[in-house]
């Protein structure tokens, strides 16, 4: 049973150790694999609307992410989420559970769509998930992300417009 | 005769005018129209990597754009680059000449790509022009952009390899 609330600071000591592993692998986030705790927390706590994490039934946490617009202005009614789950905790549905909470929250904030800009074209677990979720691949860019094993591979736009 | 040089900050009081004008007719960028001069000036000249001015033969300053990184780390090969011309000096060439000028700035720079993360759909002649310039149209983004006339438009992400 996972539970999925609001990010407090308290939690920082558990997020970091999950988010430093996803980054240093250099395979899913564009985040540089040498990345500072406090160049972290600006981008995934001070910087986004809201930070969330799951938690499992003994309160561990085995999840996070985080809720922004994706640009400025006249583009901020489109959101972008960014997703980490503790890789002990892989295959538990947590993902899942983060995906449809974050739609949720995003149209309670009233965003009308949510967009990954830069989607690892050989993350193929993410991309199924965010397919069996609604949301379409609406471009490739070619080269876009340089993987820490495979070198230079494409990265997918990803988009879904919410209540519709 | 059209020279483009380094951005200097006494070009400012020529250069906020003219985006000023840009922004608040909102149908082209998505800074909110009613951005203040020093949220643009962070925008347009403090984050990005480098920023040019247009400059014609009597001096007067015609154009301006930034270059700066798309993504950080893994994904800051792709710069990103965002032009705006003087509402008074249109179809003198000036986009054309920033557009190559940049092209070639990002090279020497070594970025291996360059991006458009959301053309306005209804911004033909830019569209016509980067396509020119060899960006090809990666996807459309369905709705994206709250256009300031026609309301909800879409918008398109650009994508040109570099060097190659």
């Amino acid at each position: 049973m996972i539970s999925i609330r609001r990010f407090r600071e308290d939690d920082w000591p558990a997020v970091w150790p999950m988010l430093r592993t996803t980054f240093q692998a250099g395979d899913t986030y564009a985040f540089a694999p040498e990345s500072s705790q406090a160049e972290i927390h600006k981008a995934w706590i001070e910087v986004p609307v809201a930070t969330f994490v799951a938690a499992a039934a003994e309160g561990e946490i085995v999840g996070t992410y985080y809720l922004k617009p994706n640009q400025p202005g006249l583009g901020s009614h489109v959101c972008n989420c960014g997703y980490v789950v503790a890789s002990a905790a892989q295959g538990r549905g947590i993902a899942s559970a983060m995906c449809e909470h974050s739609q949720a929250q995003a149209a309670t904030m009233r965003f009308r769509a949510m967009q990954f800009n830069l989607v690892v074209a050989t993350n193929e677990r993410a991309i199924c998930l965010w397919q069996r979720y609604g949301f379409n691949i609406v471009g490739t860019l070619p080269r876009a992300f340089r993987h820490q094993r495979l070198g230079f591979v494409d990265a997918l736009v990803m988009y879904k417009e919410l209540g519709a």
